[in-house]
């Protein structure tokens, strides 16, 4: 069994346009890509959509449904209606699951707790809509860096209390940068697994020194996560899905995308690929 | 009763040696800094004890234990020699407690578990010489974008169970900067305070954008902390010790600090001074 890997479009983004990203992705051998709404737009949802199937790939993860928190009624109905056409689309492309969003704080002046309960509250609707086009809704605690501008939600924990708490249709995806220094990481996954809801697995590295907070996620190996480690708690937590390489890199952005396809899947290989230990 | 303030050298660094940052902190009126073992350094020991004594202020934090993790036990019994020297000036110098730094993962391989272990090894003699010392041990949890290569410490959950396995002469600084992310922060200061061990509460703010992980802090008010709720939170919890001014920050350092100084003085008063709240 070789192993299952997707690129998410965002490691190649200054690079590649959708068309010429996916036709790389399938010229490499996978079968499955994770996009971007921008992108998609950028072309149509129709040429995209052919774009796939041209390429015989289907998507994986789409990006995304949010940001929608927002500091007054008025606001948050016009992002609530943004969100649920992403959502839309997402299942038009027929997606596995759509990444959930949420934004950030600034500039509302309510606290992270205020915002916690408002992303719980706005989620009910989201997922409604998400269930009657049949997309996954899918979770994902970014690192806590980013708690102020991106997503109030840190943690797995928390996000396994909302899958709890809001039922079918809604999973979690883990990205090993955003949850690796989380000392409660691997009891978290196991439950997350336990209840079926792992829907992605997305790898990258953290750089010692990191240099900005948003783009500057390393190459898998370049960094100090203990990727292997990972990878064997999810899938003892029963995941089955793929490896997916998200990067958000101006290093690797400024790269011929073509040598950092090449360098993800050599490096996804030599830290994932446990072919001579499982099958002898 | 004024509000009760502590600067930390470390605000100043850049512009203010020890004595003229004695000197400027008891022309202020505050009775009690926060100092730096390199500071002190600088000008040896007796030199610092007879500056405090002379500016009429003594020791509140000593900067600090560590780090003192490493990869070799050679490496590691080395550090562990050099923490010990620290913690004997900090008694020397009649401080409140030693800040725990351990330091962080690079360049080792071994996970941020195995390093979650050998901190709580290593604290085992650091707490017996600083008991020995009659000074205290302060754990710091530091944010989770510091686990890396700063400490693998990264919550207040973490802290107060090390804190509960380690027994008396060890305790918790509160940094808002490092903690006011963790959903469970308001629990894990609760559970500090009613074990009587939070010996400190620094603030700073987050700033949005955050331009660098060790170096742009904000300024109280110029960030989206909510620094008075946890004010608030602390105080309910039983802390009675000041509120003690960190930030490292190029921003501030290349200013004069007299103004950083009255600023940061101006801030606090607007942000956390309650007289006429409580006692009208």
């Amino acid at each position: 069994m070789s192993l299952d890997l997707v690129m998410n479009h965002a490691t190649f983004r200054k690079a590649w346009r959708f068309e010429a990203f996916a036709e790389a992705c399938a010229a490499a051998g996978m079968s499955r890509v994770s996009i971007w709404g921008d992108e998609v737009d950028r072309i149509g949802l129709k040429a995209a959509a052919q774009s796939l199937h041209d390429a015989g790939l289907t998507a994986f993860g789409y990006n995304r449904a949010g940001p929608f928190l927002a500091a007054t009624p008025d606001a948050q109905s016009e992002k609530l209606a943004a969100t649920m056409v992403e959502i839309d689309k997402a299942a038009e492309l027929g997606a596995d699951h759509v990444l959930v969003f949420p934004g950030g704080l600034a500039p509302y002046q309510k606290g992270l707790a205020g915002l916690r309960h408002q992303l719980a509250d706005t989620l009910v609707p989201l997922l409604e809509h998400a269930r009657s086009c049949g997309v996954s809704l899918a979770l994902e605690p970014l690192h806590p860096m980013l708690a102020g501008d991106r997503s109030p939600l840190c943690t797995l924990a928390e996000a396994n209390a909302l899958c709890d708490a809001l039922g079918d249709g809604i999973g979690i995806v883990v990205d090993t940068y955003h949850v690796w220094w989380d000392p409660a990481v691997e009891q978290q996954i196991e439950l997350a697994g336990a209840s079926g809801r792992i829907l992605g697995f997305h790898v990258n590295d953290w750089l010692i020194p990191t240099s900005h907070l948003l783009t500057d996620r390393g190459m898998m190996g370049d960094g100090i996560i203990d990727l292997a480690h990972f990878w064997g708690k999810v899938r003892e937590a029963g995941y089955q899905g793929p490896i997916e390489v998200e990067i958000f890199s101006e290093h690797w952005w400024a790269r011929d995308p073509d040598m950092v396809l090449q360098t993800a899947l050599r490096r996804c290989r030599a830290i994932f690929d446990d072919r001579q230990g499982d099958s002898q």
